[in-house]
């Protein structure tokens, strides 16, 4: 099986490994980054490599961080250092027939370049409005709105995915055909990410906004490692 | 609130951004790498950085991971790379009654280290008998085990986990004082981790153990990003 692809890959991002679960595709892509709240970006400075999970979001063709101007890592990327940011949802355990043919179905995604600030007033305020929105949706209106003073404070962070691949490994066992016969148990053990009830803070007084009230009746079409 | 610890941090180790959230005990950090069966390593190369996904387990105070001898991240490592390796579980969202101090909770370690090969045919297999076990604790005795072929085709790699860091968040919304009389929900959207039904092989003919059947019975005490 050939990889998908709609934008071929770059030096680093062609997947050597396992290559016939590589996905190039756009939609793929947004797919993986949608699903998370949270990424790894790894970075190289004097002290080493790092790797730091960090929320994020998507607008358009760009993954967006955001953190505090005094953070030690956006202050890092800041300097247009290289980076490989990193989003993996584990789906489930794949139990095969032999140890040797075990496996896990997972969507991972890897965007390789370099972090941008975002300095566009506008361009920065719909980033942090974007991220809220994908926290709750609706909520903007509700809370009280960022101060120019906390505004100021915050630095928006973007990378372009241009430079990335996805990686996607479902379905069931694949185990030699001579095993095939061996009289054990063989499928998937799926794990999904579901919300739980939501826990109201002590001082609250009003009523549950609806996104609220159906928080843990949602089920998320995803899990995560 | 000083960080909790029993081992003291490294110059790399050392939490700086909410520090107070900082925990450098073994047992924090033990539940953390416990609860996940993927980890993220970040390291460096001609080409870069790089942050590549992959299982791992845990055996006393060692991470371990696997792979094929084929594999490129296997062969990296095993040129005594200095890595950064990354867990992060995402508990909830945390909504606050300002943008500002909106939060999510999470449970993450961060390792740093060098990864070295599992040389000791005995050690090698305990290693790759620990991971299976804690797949599917049982399964050993009824699947076929690793041939030697495999088994040599296998590489078993482990880090120590003595630089390493834990950083939790826990518990609701920190909000300002004055924003405490908003009339706006605040509290935890939180997120858990949950086994959905078994997908059992379609060849399968034996009876599912039991490890199978309680699979979507077993509540996880974890989530993960």
């Amino acid at each position: 099986m050939a990889a998908q692809t709609d934008t071929p890959p770059s030096e680093r991002t062609r997947v050597r490994r396992l290559a016939e679960l590589a996905n190039y595709e756009h939609s793929t892509l947004y797919a993986i980054v949608d699903s998370a709240y949270l990424c790894h970006i790894a970075f190289y400075d004097e002290k080493g490599s790092h790797c730091i999970p960090t929320a994020c979001w998507r607008q358009g063709n760009h993954l967006y961080i955001h953190g505090s101007n005094g953070g030690r890592l956006l202050k890092l990327l800041s300097g247009d250092v290289q980076v490989c940011v990193a989003i993996t949802h584990l789906d489930g355990l794949v139990l095969a027939r032999s140890a040797f043919n075990h496996s896990m179905n997972y969507r991972s995604a890897v965007i390789y370049g370099n972090f941008e600030r975002v300095t566009s007033e506008t361009d920065k305020r719909g980033a942090l409005d974007a991220f809220m929105d994908k926290l709750a949706l609706g909520r903007r209106d509700e809370v009280r709105p960022g101060s120019n003073k906390e505004f100021a404070a915050t630095t928006v962070m973007r990378i372009s995915l241009e430079e990335s691949a996805a990686k996607v490994r479902e379905g069931g066992p694949i185990d030699d055909e001579e095993d095939m016969s061996i009289p054990v148990w063989a499928g998937i053990l799926p794990f999904i990410r579901t919300q739980s009830p939501p826990i109201t803070d002590q001082a609250v007084i009003v009523e549950a906004p609806l996104y609220v009230r159906q928080w843990s009746e949602i089920r998320a079409n995803f899990s995560a490692d």
